[in-house]
């Protein structure tokens, strides 16, 4: 069949996405063996064939419409060699050919500090409130929130992005003006105006199955690094996981109740053998594991300090041997731990320097008073939490 | 002071406890080299004085005492020497002198297929539910629980150990008719008749501050391996976890909500770079963990699986193009997914086998059926599970 071809890169790539599923490995290699639009001309004219591929369906009057539908929609095609390209794409064995966005941010900019935060579309209450609660935290340490728009996890990320004026950025599945799920078009909507709505998928195709996997590809790619809020064993997120660590990105879950299924998933790629999945509790140590090396760092989490955290055993000993109200002599407090009255007189001099032991005139010691108007027995004072 | 000296090895480390407080390095370091009488006679004739050994306070009548007093109490006193010595406590770079024991099972014996349950005081409904399950899966699986028999997970741990008639031991950090929490004297009293109440402290010693985490050493040497189920960062828990790991032992945490204080202790063990902390979510999971290699082996943990889950992405493509309900004929199939009506014929022949596709008399090709009284959309059949 003849028809006019395009002539320019960008309508080529528009073109190409119509004649194959985007994605597929033979139209990849013909455009990079020949460039977009000779690849299409092959295709088109019979020159070339592959699996997958309908030239022979394309028509000249089918690429206009494409065009005018994105005008109509108020969104642009993006192709590789556009400033805002998102050069993370490139790593992906099968690149998209080009991206449907609607929205005005810069893709490149973006995605060059970002985060997909994914997970079950059956979340939890536990589960939204945490996704949303690391979509806010990210955002306000810069990072785009990168997700699928899809129920339950996805949606909260997106949610806690916008709640904090973040940028967002939804990957769809099918065309960006096949809104889905539907109830979310109010959302896309507004992640549109805020932030992008993309898809690698022409205007008008629809989110079927295998496209939410070819999807999670392009989420993996896009990003810095991806966390999993919750997933079932069988969730697409894990999915999503795994095109990340393909591509060397780092992965992150967040772990759950072991009593809850939709945890399971997160659990499973935390305890893969030689996992490079890192179990993360909040935005700090997500920032952390997907962010830039030696700049987001998290302060490791610890209890609180106390004054006699750092006794030697002795002085731990002789701490323990002090009473909290009353006084005991120094003869007294040697004989009780076995210690020399010279070492002992050496132990409370340091207990008393570190706050831990005072004396009374008569040469009494005991442990220092608290301020606490709850009464303390003398145990409870320290080493509780050492039990 | 001239007394009257035990000339038993099992007499000598039971006055050995009293003139130093177990855990002691220098009386650990004169019983290796001297042996227990020869080193007792050192210490209380004064031949011999190390930092917190108080020998001159020493007399027979003490001896005496201990020895009627663990009689009344119907205890023995376990040596090194006996059958029914831990092996795993020869582990620790200062071994317990002698064990108390009230309860009539054989120690070693229950030591060597064994695993350390411990956790928070204040633990969460879900703590104690994990604790509880998890003691009596490893019960079922012939392991017994070994804990502290304190407030929270230790005591869950027990008692779920106690309701499948399974093996059970609390290590106490005083003597072990100090019975703490005194509020637990009905369970410790029930543990002495199943299993096993122990102690490295003679009678009458108060459980204070540093003997707690003297104790955790012997619970995690006396197991194959130590879980935490719920921990705060300053838990006593991390403390034998510690413990377990010096000694080689396995150690696994089981996760819980990122919201709960009472599982950032767990998070942040199994965050520990390097971290040697496995996972766990069920006793499957521990007992692959701590039990015999090639014995204790959990099924990995995975979906439902489908017919559908291992098509090719042509077949996966196919399989989507089919209608759930009409019939679609080979070419418009072929039409439909860009392959020929050869390679349609033969993809439809493995849908066919794999039970995913049927076709109707007039070679018209639809989804298989389900059985499902739910009405399924096309997209809802297949791959749902994959976005």
């Amino acid at each position: 069949m003849s028809t006019r071809l395009p002539t320019t890169d960008r309508a080529a790539r528009v073109a190409l996405s119509r004649i194959a599923e985007p994605g597929n490995t033979s139209v990849h290699r013909a455009v990079q063996a020949h460039g977009a639009v000779d690849a299409l001309t092959r295709f088109v004219n019979g020159a070339m064939s592959a699996t997958g591929v309908v030239g022979g369906h394309y028509s000249w009057s089918r690429l206009a419409e494409d065009l005018r539908g994105s005008d109509l929609l108020g969104a642009r095609v993006v192709v590789p060699s556009d400033a805002d390209w998102p050069a993370g794409l490139n790593d992906l064995t099968v690149p998209p050919l080009c991206l449907w966005v609607r929205g005005e941010i810069d893709l490149a900019a973006a995605s060059a500090r970002s985060v997909a935060v994914v997970g079950a579309r059956s979340a939890t209450a536990y589960g939204t409130h945490v996704a949303t609660d690391l979509a806010v935290g990210m955002c306000e340490r810069g990072f785009a929130v990168v997700s699928g728009a899809a129920f339950g996890i996805d949606a909260a990320a997106h949610r806690g992005a916008l709640a904090v004026d973040g940028l967002t950025v939804a990957v769809l599945a099918g065309g960006i003006d096949r809104l889905y799920p539907a109830s979310h078009a109010q959302l896309l909507g507004t992640i549109a105006d805020e932030g992008a709505v993309i898809s690698e998928q022409p205007l008008g195709v629809a989110p079927i199955g295998s496209r939410f996997l070819k999807r999670n590809r392009i989420i993996a790619a896009l990003t810095n690094g991806t966390v999993v809020v919750e997933a079932s064993l069988r969730s697409g997120s894990l999915n999503t996981a795994g095109h990340a660590t393909s591509l060397g990105r780092p992965v992150a879950a967040v772990p759950g109740p072991v009593t809850s299924m939709q945890s399971a998933g997160c659990h499973a790629l935390l305890r893969e053998i030689d996992s490079q999945v890192q179990l993360v509790s909040d935005a700090d140590e997500l920032a952390e594991h997907v962010g830039r090396i030696g700049y987001d760092l998290a302060e490791p989490k610890r209890g609180e300090r106390r004054a006699t955290d750092d006794l030697d055993p002795e002085d731990r000993l002789l701490y323990e041997a002090l009473p909290l109200r009353a006084h005991r002599q120094i003869p007294d407090l040697a004989r009780s731990v076995g210690l020399t009255e010279m070492a002992v007189r050496a132990g409370l001099g340091r207990l008393e320097l570190c706050g831990a032991a005072e004396r009374d005139l008569l040469d009494g010691w005991r442990k220092t008073g608290t301020t606490s108007t709850r009464r303390q027995s003398t145990r409870g004072s320290v080493g509780e939490a050492g039990r």
